[in-house]
């Protein structure tokens, strides 16, 4: 029973389906095909705005060239101590970056704080060429801690970070599980709370493969982001599979539905981790990642009888349970059992 | 009727096939999965050697790894003037190497010439840091002309390369059909000449998006490799997919089969071009290109009639025509037909 | 009165003259020079140890040359949070390293601990590709705090990063003043306690502008040095004015006189702040730098009497005084008794 | 006898009494100095213009940081074959720009011809983010060839590179020697003939080691260079003698001074080897660099009798003679008596 990475699910039938379907005859190479060619008028329509899609084929690169193409390399990113693009990425965003620097802050709940990050920004970059320059804040949602930023909150960021002429970049990874959590348009999580860029993901959420660039009003970064893609070797001859993943992933709000299946199985893991006399729930469960503190030899023991999951770096009691489109009520209910047989 | 690229084509059933049959249950993601843990394995079977495979989407992200990987920053890169890594990948040799040099050489037929490599060697770099240090030599197989260098050709840059201190690496975004064309070995078209390192393309032969770093005597390139696959945002979380369509193009020696066919139609091409009065071959057809000199004005009546094909920059009368696994013997036939047909 | 930078002091006479000692004549270019030429004879009679010596212009350039030919460019740097190279160089390492990240540790009195230090290594980079890899801890001698490394916390840090394989670099701009305080040879206070690689400075010690790197037992690093020094516009045609620069300053170790004089009068700045009613040292005076907490209306007095210092970011009352070569008694008794005077 | 290169030559005393002059008292460090302050000042009263000056220590410095801080990555930077950013500069401008692309050009008497130029530019980049994008034309003045651009030939390039919307680049290392030559105003010779940004060289000229970039009419790109600077390591704490160098240099137009001195030895050395019945003039002499076809082994004999010079790189009957502000007349009547000497 995997609950170790939303990564390590299979692909969902439909997104199967559609590069069954894009897989008929000829089409035009490197992003200029009969898919590729929909984004920006579909993203556009979800996201009530126009907007410019960059199709890629993973997270990483999706956050680096967004990066790269906003953040002069003498620029600093502000992000939270947890934030992917500072501990997950082996250094991708300063290889893109050509040097950038990351300037972590904590946070409760994985979450940045707006004073602390203003605070930080007006206290950086006093000695001029002699300091980075911050430049852009990135923000994580859904974050490392399975919380989602309320739309306020990204707004007070952004606020912050645009009084300040930083821009607003959100690595959206699991953006579909925050905007199922919250309720709220993709636009109120996204660009009506002042995000200018958005790392739309749906490998996590059910695709094989496939990540979107969503840049809001800012169309003078698309010719950077377009360079890098091509440079940073990013430019699929045959992006029409990918571009069709994305278009699939949004009709009939699939994107949506997967997230909540994944949500609402965090969600009776996290019910359950409650009432439990022995174990506790680390971070609010906000999307579809559980943090669960328990003994050592418990979590050991969950391990035996066959239930796969991460321990927090460094922390021995502290289990990450993640689950997916493909967790299923079976799954969970499974977990749930063990968790509440005696030892 | 598409003769403009082989990326233009869909993707091989069988490599759908292999795609669907990976998409079931959970998989370790980066790399660490079923599918990918048997390249290497399968790899150095079909290779005759023990060999290491990094698999990756992109034909230029194989190409940058591999030069960043064996090249320092102050390096320079020895390639003919028309190659793919100097023309067509914009900049990214440079990107990945940080500012590595390419330094181009002419040669007939889109070949090095041994001699001429030996020489330009020879003669730079006599002025120590001032000057960028030779380290290694990129040849493209089958070339940009369509042709395909024979093992001894190889031999012979290979041991001017060497003798100097130089790696080799052979750009294979169409090795299976120069190894088809040529009937030997992959071994005998590699390694077994003196190749160190191979990209080994299939998206152009027909996979989705898959291509294959081979590293033949130089494990310790690996850690670079798997380092800059990283950092480059190629480390794709769900690798089953790409691993399962190269291990699906080696099954049945399917790559060879696909090429074989996409060859076969050019050299139909050819035959007709070389019985034409007006038309005429530009490079010996060697592989699955064609390259055809032909007034301009009957150049547009083919693309008038809906033969679709790229019209060398700079050359208004050579065409370039391209097949693929999926160019059928009713194409071809048709494009023979028009090109006889009386104006 | 300027308290503010050594920077900001002249260049000895004695260093003068050698510049226009070494004014004479044509001279073979690009450190082919005469005086270049006995840069390593002479470094390794004062170290005690054969050694290679690269002569550059700025302690900026000899940090980051070093730091970029030892670390590749997915690797870690640890260093002190107060580190030159972490807040002062403008991402410098960065830019040379190619992205290389800084991970920065606390530890009192500007000093690495020797055990949060192996803490740091052994709990960073377990997740493999996903993380930088730590490859290299640089201290700086003396340190950010004005405070001196002993010999023995020199050893216990380089045993805690050879032990893990990572190489051990000392920002030296202000070497000679650690040295003058702690009273050991310059062989003591760096190869013979485990330090790898130095950055030994002169520019703040009183040259106009000259730094060396100086490389203990690795002499594979030197291609890499050279190469930087060259692509980074710091090898300088004339390169004999810097050469002749930091043979004046080894003379008759006039280094270390110089470094005595800003050494001792930092100490009777010291002595005066300890007697104090209400001003307090910060950190230990173990070098040219004194860290004075004081009201901010005090410091603002000060001032305004004509004494240059800065106040330390962020600390209104905490001023930095710091002495040079060219601090004479009656400047450092101008401002005790400035101290002294009742307000 | 030293004929071999203007770098050789030893520093102008009246620079070394500059400096001199430089070194009294404190200056606030990192060009915030008395005498950085002035330069703007001074240089846009020699150029007739307002202008922006960067001081820094070395030309590879001024030509990489104005090219990186113009050009971005993915642009191409078109140049004479023989230009010293090409051949000589260890590929630095590839470094500070993160592998942008230099491409060449022939061209007679070592100049750019506008046509070529002009086709150069519309030919490339015609395939999209898959080529680089021309950014810059970047000439060498006077040239690699001892020849100089007259300014309606510069005039002629900058219309084709600014039509096409590129930038124009000096790589005035000897502009001294062609504004000599040329006997026009350095306005003339630079911005009123279409120079954005000229790399000002003082250090072949005679200094100890000084060089300014200066920018017209494009303050947008100071912040770049100003940061590049600071991240190359090229802000000296103790600029002010590098800026000492260059206001002595501009004193009473001493650069113009110095240089018509190299430029006269340069043209009696070419006017004997015109009369001398076997040697004979490459290229025009038009500055202070000579360029001598002579057989090998009289070459050879010139050498035995004390005459340094460099032998062009593959051609072993080519002698480059480069004169100095320290080339004396008696030093020239030395060469040309013993090129007259029979043998």
């Amino acid at each position: 029973m995997n609950f170790k990475s939303d990564n390590e699910a299979p692909a969902h039938p439909r997104l199967i389906e559609a590069i069954v379907a894009a897989n008929s005859g000829f089409a035009t190479a490197y992003s200029d095909d009969h898919w590729s060619g929909q984004l920006d008028a579909v993203f556009s329509e979800h996201f009530e705005t126009a907007c410019q899609v960059v199709p890629l084929a993973t997270g990483t690169a999706a956050n680096s060239i967004a990066l790269a193409s906003i953040v002069p390399e003498w620029g600093a990113i502000l992000c939270h101590r947890q934030a992917h693009i500072e501990n997950d990425e082996g250094g991708a965003p300063e290889f893109y970056t050509h040097g950038a620097k990351l300037l972590t802050l904590d946070g409760d709940n994985g979450k940045l704080c707006p004073q602390r990050l203003a605070d930080a920004i007006d206290s950086s970059g006093s000695h001029g060429v002699h300091n980075v320059k911050p430049a852009l804040v990135s923000i994580t949602q859904a974050t490392e801690c399975g919380t989602s930023y309320r739309p306020d909150e990204i707004g007070a960021i952004a606020e912050a970070a645009h009084a300040r002429g930083l821009a607003v970049h959100m690595d959206g990874a699991r953006f579909a599980n925050a905007v199922s959590f919250l309720g709220v348009s993709p636009a109120k999580a996204s660009w009506q709370s002042g995000v200018d860029v958005l790392s739309w993901g749906a490998t996590k959420n059910g695709a094989l493969t496939a990540e979107a660039l969503v840049i809001f009003g800012h169309p003078e970064w698309l010719e950077g982001m377009h360079r890098r893609r091509k440079r940073g070797g990013h430019l699929l001859s045959k992006m029409r599979y990918v571009s069709a993943q994305l278009l699939a992933m949004l009709a009939d709000d699939l994107w949506l539905e997967l997230a909540a299946n994944a949500n609402r199985q965090a969600a009776r893991l996290a019910q359950a981790i409650e009432r439990h006399p022995e174990a506790r729930l680390e971070w609010p469960v906000e999307a579809n990642e559980v943090f669960m503190r328990l003994a050592p030899e418990r979590l050991a023991e969950l391990r035996q009888q066959g239930f796969e999951f991460h321990i927090w770096p460094g922390h021995e009691d502290l289990a990450r349970l993640v689950c997916s489109f493909a967790t299923s009520d079976q799954d969970t209910g499974q977990l749930i059992d063990a968790l509440q047989r005696p030892t």
